[in-house]
């Protein structure tokens, strides 16, 4: 496989997704993310918000966990997790993209020409943005932050046994939050050509 | 003080030094490393050698500290913090420049308007570089770097209580062994303008 693909990981309300799109937009390549989501539905039979969920809880910790177990064998989550993997290498197969989240990093790392990107921004940057983007919730959107920072970091923990956020897992990483979505951008684009 | 720096945090062999001496010329700008050990051996009266070495301990694990003690006043290693925290201090303060390693980020995040960057690559790149760079020693290069390595996260872990090498504690970082030094050179620059 020579195509090359952009992998972005990125904390909740960085705006990894917004540069993502832009980024693929820019360089004329598709961007995968909800995407994936509505492939591994159609394949499991799974309802996509489902899919969505289970894609950033550890297995043990979603609620399904309750009603799955491997001595029976494969649990929900291992089976999203095979389909998520194929998918992933099929999109890689087909020509260049950015692929956003989905540990599509380690599941490409010795099978794509890929260049992997991490997102951040501190708290305050992102509390900000996920109210603008998603409006408000009970919780507080700092609670709502922490939350899913654990629960990715666990997803990816599990799966990949690699360190969320670390840089030496990343041929990249930016503060987004310092030097802003445009800035981002250009920089992922420069080092894509 | 509102001028801009670009510090430079490194795993040994990565090329960080060398990224930092190009960054600064590129900009027309001054790229302090040695001299800042220099001016420190000035005013300690240590030699450069001396200062060059514990810059890379965390107290209680260089030779030194079986002569020094809290309970009898400062050690050599908090009076080299002092200083090194003062020497940082006024070069930013002279103007626009790029700072290697010494925690540089740390002493100015409340300080001066920084692009804070932390350079990496793999085992295998900076084996070969460090033997390229330095020679040949009795220790393998492997051995060297996972020395270094130690230390400096020991080190920076003392005094800044910051995790080393982790993505959130940087604007930048770069994989210098897949990325190429001239490419970490034209980022840094890029985002500096």
């Amino acid at each position: 496989m020579k195509n090359r693909v952009i992998t972005i990981s990125r904390e909740f309300g960085s705006g990894g997704h917004t540069i993502g799109k832009m980024v693929a937009e820019k360089l004329g390549i598709p961007c995968y993310d909800a995407e994936i989501i509505q492939e591994m539905a159609k394949e499991t039979g799974f309802s996509p918000d489902y899919v969505k969920e289970a894609g950033e809880y550890a297995p043990g910790s979603f609620l399904s966990a309750a009603f799955s177990n491997r001595m029976f064998g494969p649990t929900n989550e291992d089976i999203l997790w095979e389909r998520q993997y194929r998918v992933i290498i099929a999109l890689a197969e087909k020509g260049p993209c950015v692929i956003v989240g989905r540990c599509a990093d380690y599941i490409l790392r010795d099978k794509a020409d890929c260049l992997t990107v991490f997102i951040h921004a501190d708290m305050k940057f992102r509390a900000e943005r996920i109210v603008r983007e998603y409006g408000e919730r009970e919780q507080s959107p700092e609670d709502r932050l922490r939350d899913k920072d654990k629960r990715r970091a666990a997803y990816h923990r599990f799966y990949t046994d690699m360190k969320w956020g670390y840089a030496q897992n990343y041929h990249l990483t930016l503060d987004s939050g310092v030097l802003g979505i445009d800035r981002c951008v250009e920089t992922i684009c420069a080092l894509y050509r």
